[in-house]
């Protein structure tokens, strides 16, 4: 074991004081003769003692930390690019601001409330991220209830007292649905994520509204999880119907991968025979070929932005919402205007 | 802002008492009469007074927390599957134990020095990470220096006094070496990590001896980054020499996934005249077309084993080194014969 850091009581031993004038003399408080003020300094200098942000933190009351409590399954927490993008934008504003980030990964809903409430009565942070909101959302009403100040990514349902950090992911997918529509696309499906997930069921409702808009059926929908596995899964069960689509817009990166190479394995060309578009931007999309056409959000920026907030808010301000630029679509390899069964490209002039 | 959380002042003035009686019945110490004891007990009752882990780590001089700091690029992070997979073993961990984790991302490894002293100063953490060593690593000194119990993923090359756990991923490149060799292959490349860490430098060494083992000449290796955009770089560098090879084993999945893609992209078809091979399992790779053969390295046992170790040495016991299961290679699709330039297998038997 580590030999013990100096405390306070060794400092008074080696003045020859008590421990209440060495901290009065070291939080400069007044009461201290100059001459004792002096031994005690000389006694905490000699001793390499420092002050303890554990102690400054117990008298203001504050734990000069952030919380972020993510409730996913590891499984997709591992393929997904948002979180690790997320906390680098996170980190990039606490480091110079002296705080630190207090990270929970709880696996169910039930665990991720516990874990809030843990992190409060714990004193562990001063504010807490609010992410991935859901419909009726407890986490709004727990943080009020915990009297903790919190930001959320986007709008929460339920009336808010907490400012909220968002950026428009209607216009990525109302883009990506416009691309393949000008491309020919007429067989368009959604690959969605939870529809309990405020951003699950909101990119499905941009799907629907931009489908209605080109006067398009918008039925050719699956729901599922955001992990590869189940973009591949819905993949197969999409080819498989009688109607299958021309173009699939997947809810997240990861799916839209998983999507694709099932599609290639399957025998499919993609592009020529299968639109792809993803969600997210991930690193390795831009990668694989073809190239996954996608919509690119910007998380590092969010969780800059949405930590800015917080500590605006722990402060005492009352920084009030925030709109983000919207996910832009980005065209790459993955859309080309369909073909009918024998392959022959029904537009011309990709 | 919300509300303040009753504090011990509080408890002492609705019960009228001194704050220094509050403390003594609140922590059961003795020299409170039973009367008083309970009227105090009451006043916390009813004000919600709950007890602090601040004042209680300040007692005991412990934050009970870990600190994980990372020096990455954001973009490596984003495609890496390896840390998210290992966070969340380690909060596996954590959470029972009713510890926290501190989580810092920093640029580079001078910013990763400053965090790691600046976590322990502000003593909030009893134990730190050490991971992604480096030759002559400069945080096991400065781990000594500042007295904080830690734990190394793999072991050091400097004389270290802290526990090691360790996973062989030497095994798992020479079976994806011997594998490609069974298979016919006598051009084998590597795309190593960066030589400056043990891992990059370790894997790239089990890839020459593997070679040497089976005759081979080792020459083919392209140092670069983690990113996918290297693996992407390495992959036309290599493909591009007049003795280029007719396999590529990459230390990494997000840098096999581009190559792969880059490969297609020339024209090339995926595993007939380039196999490919990944390292450290990525859940995409295993849904890409053709399926990643890779090298699986279980990042969720390891957290959660590195977790279980630090927290022994904290209290103070001497968990001495673990060694993993190691890596295995897993083949999938990606790997098969080499074919001369007119397409023939030059072995059959697949």
């Amino acid at each position: 074991m580590p030999a013990e850091r100096p405390t306070i009581a060794d400092v008074a031993q080696r003045a020859g004081v008590s421990k209440g004038l060495v901290s009065f003399a070291l939080n400069d408080k007044p009461g201290v003769s100059p001459q004792t003020r002096d031994r005690i300094l000389e006694a905490a200098r000699d001793l390499g003692w420092q002050p303890s942000l554990r102690a400054r933190a117990l008298s203001v009351n504050r734990a000069f930390a952030l919380g972020l409590v993510i409730s996913r399954d590891p499984e997709i927490i591992t393929g997904d690019p948002f979180y690790p993008s997320f906390i680098a934008g996170v980190e990039r504003e606490l480091a110079p601001a002296g705080q630190a980030l207090v990270l929970s990964v709880v696996p169910d809903e039930e665990a991720e409330l516990a874990a809030y409430r843990k992190l409060v009565a714990d004193r562990r942070v001063d504010g807490v991220f609010i992410t991935d909101l859901r419909h009726d959302d407890a986490r709004i009403e727990l943080a009020r209830e915990l009297n903790v100040p919190a930001v959320t990514l986007g709008h929460p349902e339920t009336p808010s007292p907490f400012p909220a950090v968002s950026m428009d992911d209607r216009a990525g997918i109302e883009a990506a649905v416009d691309h393949l529509v000008g491309l020919g696309h007429r067989h368009i499906a959604h690959v969605a994520g939870p529809a309990r997930m405020l951003h699950g069921s909101r990119r499905r409702r941009a799907f629907e509204d931009a489908m209605a808009r080109a006067g398009l059926p918008a039925g050719l929908v699956v729901e599922t999880e955001f992990r590869a596995a189940d973009g591949a899964h819905a993949t197969r069960d999409l080819l498989s119907r009688p109607d299958g689509p021309t173009a699939i817009v997947f809810a997240n990166d990861p799916m839209a991968i998983a999507g694709l190479g099932y599609a290639q394995r399957s025998g499919l060309r993609v592009p020529d025979q299968l639109s792809v578009t993803g969600f997210d931007g991930s690193d390795v999309g831009e990668h694989i070929f073809p190239a996954l056409s996608t919509v690119a959000t910007d998380a590092v920026s969010w969780g800059a932005v949405a930590a800015r907030v917080l500590l605006r808010s722990i402060a005492g301000e009352e920084p009030g919402d925030t709109d983000l630029p919207p996910a832009r679509f980005v065209p790459r390899e993955s859309t080309a205007p369909p073909t009918d069964p024998t392959g022959t490209p029904t537009r011309t002039g990709r």
